[in-house]
C-alpha cells in the first residue's frame, strides 16, 4: 500500500445550520480543506454520510457534491456505516489512492440533522441497529447504550458520577474549539444534576447531534512538498465488525471490533497504547468512552472510568481525549463526525491545536469511529514526520 | 493495480419476496457465490445498496450481512450511489484488494421494495434525484425519464414504436432466465398498447422494481487455480459523474459520465467497442438504453435505436444487450442491479448463459451501471482468459 498523507483539512461549525443545505455544507468543507491543501481539484470524491436518504430525501449524494463544488465529472461515491461512515469514506478514499486509481482524493463526511422533528431523527438513528431485532422493540439509539451502561456499573461496580470526567473534559475543551457545538462548561454537580434520557445515561452522557461537514484531502505521500509545516501521514487503517444486536455478542461490555480494528493498525504503524499521544474516540455516549479506552489497551477491562478520575484525559494527561471537544461537545453530526476526528488529529500534529494542544510536539495520535452500538468499528493513526 | 479475477458468483431470484428479510437474501447470494468460488471466507464485505434506510429502516447494513453469513468480524461497508450502487460496491471491493488491503472480498448488492407501498417506494426513488431542484418540484424518477425521452424524440425524429425492439429483446431473453423477475414475451403491440406511466413512457417502457440479492467473490488473479472453466478478470474498471439535475447538464440528451467511463475502462482493457462481445447496459427505461447505446462509441449520437430496429442487439447480434433480461425483464432491484449485470457478464464468459449464449466463446463483455438520470456511471469490462 502505497503511504499516503493528509495534505488538507476543513470544516464548518457544527450548528443548526437552518440556512445551509447539504450541498452548502460539504462544499463549505471540501474548499476549505482544497484551500489548506493549496490544490483546486481532486481525482476522486468519497462521502461518508448515514442520514441523508432518511433526513434530507437526497440519495446520490456524492455526484452532488461533486458537482456543488466545481469538480463535475469526477469519480464520486458515498459510504455508509451509521455513525462510522465517515471514517469508512475515509478508508475508501485511502485504498484508492494507495492502489494507484487515483493519484488524489478529497473525502468529506456531512450531516444534516436539525431541520427535521426529533420523533423523525431519532427514529432515523435507530436505522444504526438491528432494525427486526432491536429497533423493532421499540429501543431508541440511546436506549440501547443505557442497557449497556446500566449493566457496565452492575459488572464493574462504578456509580454514575464516576462517568462524569469524560463530560467535564469533553466541555472544557470545546471551549476553545471555535467549530464545537458546545462551549458550556460544566461541573460535576451539573452532569450528576441534568435531565434523565435513558436511565443511566442523561443529558451529559450524551452527544448532541447537529448540522456539519468536514474534509480531508489525501495524495501519496511522496507527492507532499514541505511547507514550513509537517507533514501528517497516515500509519495505520483498519476496520472491523462485531453484531449489529448487542444481544448476539458474545460480551456486551467488550468492544471487539475496536480491539480488532485498533490491533490492526497498532500493527501496522509499529506502535502499541503507550506511544498514541492523541486519542479521538467516539464517545457519543459516556460508556462508549470507557468502553473504547479499554478495548484499545489504555486501561484493563472495566477499569476505563479510572483514566478520567485520576486526571489522565485532559490535553496535558496521559491519554488526552476528546482535545477538541469529543462527540459529547464538539458533537455529533453522525456521518460527519470520523472526518472531524482525523481532522482534529491533524490538527494536534501540526501544533494547531490552541489552548488543548497536546503539549511536546506530538507524532502519533489516533482516531477511532463507532457505526452503531459497536457493530462497525474503524481505527485511524496518524503520524507527523 | 493488481489484477483481480471473479472467482464467484451467486444471485437469487427478482421476485416480490415477502417471506425473506434484507439479510436472508444477501445471506443468499453472498453464500451462493462463495460456494461457488470454493471458499468459505473473505477478507472484506462491500454491500451496494441504495433504500435500506428508507424502505427497510435499517442502515449500518454492511455489518448485519457479515455477520448473518458467518463472517463476523470482518471488514464491511455499504457503498451507495442510487441505482449505480451496485457496481460502485464492486468498484470498493476491487480498490480494496488492488490496493492489497486483502486478498479476497465479497461484493454484494441487495435491495429489498416491494414490501412498502407504491407512493413510498416512488418517494424513495426521487432521491435519486437532486431533492432541492427535481423532486421537490413533484417530479417523480420516472417522470424525469420521461422528459429526457420526449426531448429526444423531438430532437432526432424517433417515434415511440422505434423503441419497442429494446424491450421486446429484453423480455425475450428473460424467458430463460431462472433468476429473472418476468417471463412474459412481448410483441411490438403489447408494447405500442401499455398503459401509460409518464407520457412518453409506458409499462413496457419501464423496468420492474423487485426484492433480490447479487454477489461475488473477487480474489488477486494469481490466487486463480485453474479448475477447467475459463477464469474471469477485470480488464477495466472506471467511474465518472455528471450534474445530478437533469437540467444542469450541458446536453440533457448526452450521457457525459457514460463516456467519460466507458473511455477509461476501454483504455484500461486496450479495447473499443467493436471489441465488446456482449453489453450488459442499464435500461431502467427504453431511452436510457439508447443514451448509452451512444454514450459507449455503439451508435452515432440520435442513432441508438436504430440498433435494435436493424435487429443488432439480440444474442446472435453485433451488440447483445440485456442477455438476460435486463433490467426491463430481469428486474431491476435498485442497490442490486450493478452486481446482477456483472454476474451475468461472468455467466456470459463461462459459457454458462444457456439458450441466450452469445455464440462463438465471448471473451470481451462490458457491463454500465447508472445512478439517478445519469449523475454516477460506472463502466466495468471483464475478460475471460
Amino acid at each position: 500500500m502505497r503511504k499516503i498523507a493528509i495534505l488538507g483539512i476543513g470544516q464548518t461549525a457544527i450548528a443548526e445550520q437552518w440556512d445551509k443545505s447539504l450541498r452548502v455544507l460539504a462544499g463549505e468543507a471540501v474548499l476549505a480543506a482544497l484551500a489548506d491543501a493549496g490544490r483546486d481539484r481532486a481525482d476522486g470524491l468519497f462521502v461518508g454520510n448515514m442520514l441523508s436518504g432518511l433526513l434530507n430525501r437526497q440519495e446520490n449524494l456524492a455526484a452532488l457534491v461533486t458537482d456543488w463544488v466545481g469538480l463535475r465529472g469526477t469519480e464520486a461515491v458515498k459510504v455508509e456505516a451509521a455513525c462510522g461512515s465517515g471514517a469508512a469514506a475515509l478508508r475508501a478514499g485511502l485504498m484508492a489512492v494507495a492502489a494507484g486509481e487515483m493519484d488524489s482524493a478529497v473525502v468529506v463526511g456531512v450531516e444534516k440533522m436539525t431541520d427535521t422533528a426529533g420523533a423523525q431523527t431519532t427514529a432515523a438513528l435507530a436505522t444504526a441497529a438491528d432494525a427486526d431485532w432491536e429497533a423493532a422493540q421499540g429501543l431508541s439509539f440511546v436506549a440501547i447504550n443505557a442497557l449497556v451502561m446500566r449493566r457496565y456499573m452492575h459488572e464493574y461496580g462504578w456509580q454514575h458520577a464516576d462517568f462524569a470526567p469524560f463530560s467535564i473534559n469533553a466541555h472544557a475543551n470545546a471551549l476553545h474549539n471555535p467549530y464545537a457545538r458546545l462551549h458550556d462548561p460544566i461541573t460535576p454537580q451539573d452532569y450528576q444534576r441534568a435531565r434523565m434520557v435513558a436511565d443511566p445515561i442523561n443529558l451529559l452522557d450524551a452527544s448532541p447531534i447537529g448540522d456539519g461537514a468536514a474534509a480531508l484531502v489525501l495524495v501519496p505521500a511522496e507527492h507532499v512538498r514541505r511547507n514550513g509545516r509537517p507533514a501528517v501521514h497516515v500509519a495505520g487503517s483498519a476496520a472491523a465488525t462485531d453484531s449489529l444486536a448487542v444481544h448476539d455478542r458474545r460480551d456486551p461490555l467488550w468492544l471487539s471490533a475496536a480491539y480488532d480494528s485498533a490491533r490492526k493498525a497498532y500493527g501496522q504503524a509499529g506502535a502499541g497504547p503507550g506511544d498514541i499521544q492523541i486519542f479521538e474516540l467516539h464517545d457519543a455516549f459516556s460508556i462508549m468512552a470507557a468502553l473504547s479506552l479499554e478495548a484499545c489497551g489504555f486501561a484493563a477491562r472495566g477499569q476505563g472510568p479510572r483514566l478520567g478520575l485520576d486526571g489522565e484525559i485532559g490535553p496535558g494527561g496521559r491519554v488526552p481525549i476528546a482535545t477538541r471537544g469529543g462527540l459529547k461537545a464538539r458533537g455529533h453530526p453522525v456521518g460527519a463526525t470520523g472526518v472531524y476526528q482525523i481532522v482534529e488529529i491533524v490538527q494536534q500534529l501540526r501544533g494547531e491545536a490552541g489552548a488543548t494542544q497536546v503539549p511536546g510536539q506530538p507524532r502519533l495520535g489516533m482516531a477511532q469511529n463507532i457505526g452503531g452500538s459497536g457493530a462497525t468499528i474503524l481505527t485511524h493513526i496518524l503520524k507527523a514526520n
